[in-house]
């Protein structure tokens, strides 16, 4: 399904302990996040109407270590849509998705790009992000 | 004081708006890290010890973005020590400090260099620990 | 084919002048080699063999400037294998292959696992590396 | 002296095998340019003319492998200053400055931030770099 992205973890990716460093883990995160908006033309969408989405929170678990060779799944779902915010959750599961490696929830504004101020979510984007919202 | 590392935001920080990209904030964070557990000779402490601090959960707040040549100051706190894990509180300042750019609370936990799991935070490495905790 | 592999520009990966940055593309050229050597079972196979190829030499060009939504097409090919030595050339062309945005020769050794040091080019290696370098 | 910038290895720059890795030295290179040009006024010098030096050629040779806590200095000399381009020689040194990390070399143009185009090093841009260039 075009929600789940999926990366390899090589050798670059490791830390001295052989384990997949949390450099790695944020990149595989918002590579996944521009593949969903990429799916549903949410990039230009949101280009063309001058806004951007900007982190502005993150909480993330890194639940075991992984290593070379691991196939990695990372599932983005965006969820709550508030009146200036959005919660987007994004889980990496290790191949098979039985394993869960790392569970996130990310918050963003959305962000005028003439300005560089934050504005409130309403009417198209509004309405994208529900869109991006009811994949799951 | 030594439990402050500066920084000043280069080019290569900033994303297409012109601000500070969250990976370098992170790096920041990090190299701040490592600063304060060399002033205490903390690397070395642990490493003796076949014991190495791994990044468990971060919670991190991006309040307000940062523009080139900005001044830094990341400001690392030790915080309640627990059985199995370490709570590790920062702080983005811009220079002077009354602005506040990014907080962050970090957990740690105490792994094991032979076996690679986690263990128990008691003896030497909690004083060490505990040491740190009381710089502040 | 297999020897090419495919990027998209990302937010994440452009400058304050909206131009992908330099660690963007030495990332798709190192993740690059490692898609090429896993098509040819290569990474296991110089593991088993406790050996590893370390980068000890790059020359790049960055050609012409890249932007958001850009389709990259990176080519990679095993070149000169030498006694101790080997070169691998890279490219990296806008979708479609008529503008070349970079290229760049980096030179690898063969590096021993368990001393950590350099070492001849020769037997089952030399054959795996006869191998990806006959791709072409 | 101002054209040295200290730096040192730590463990988010190791790879799997303990060596600092090829990101990390290029991430001291840039940072030591950042310095020195900082140190003589350089980045707001050529902001003010809206003028960015843009890296077009990059050669570099890693010498050796560094560990944990090696201190490095990044040797930063702005060398031959052309019609249109000009080289910029560093070399990485472990403390002391007798063994011999990391040379490079690399060509930048300088690009009008206007038209995001090359153009030729003359008038004050040349004086500024011809400055830096006398710093040796």
């Amino acid at each position: 399904m075009s929600e789940y992205s999926r990366f390899k973890v090589r050798g670059y990716h490791l830390d001295q302990y052989g384990h997949t460093n949390i450099g790695a883990y944020n990149t595989f995160m918002e590579e996944a996040r521009w593949r969903l908006f990429e799916n549903y033309n949410a990039v230009e969408f949101f280009s063309e109407l001058d806004l951007a989405l900007t982190l502005v929170n993150s909480e993330v678990n890194y639940r075991r270590p992984c290593s070379l060779g691991d196939a990695l799944e990372v599932q983005t779902k965006v969820m709550r849509i508030g009146t200036t915010s959005c919660k987007v959750q994004q889980s990496i599961f290790l191949d098979g998705g039985n394993t869960h490696v790392v569970d996130a929830e990310h918050t963003f504004v959305l962000m005028d790009k003439q300005t560089l101020k934050s504005c409130k979510i309403e009417g198209k984007a509004r309405e994208k992000l529900e869109q991006l919202a009811q994949v799951f």
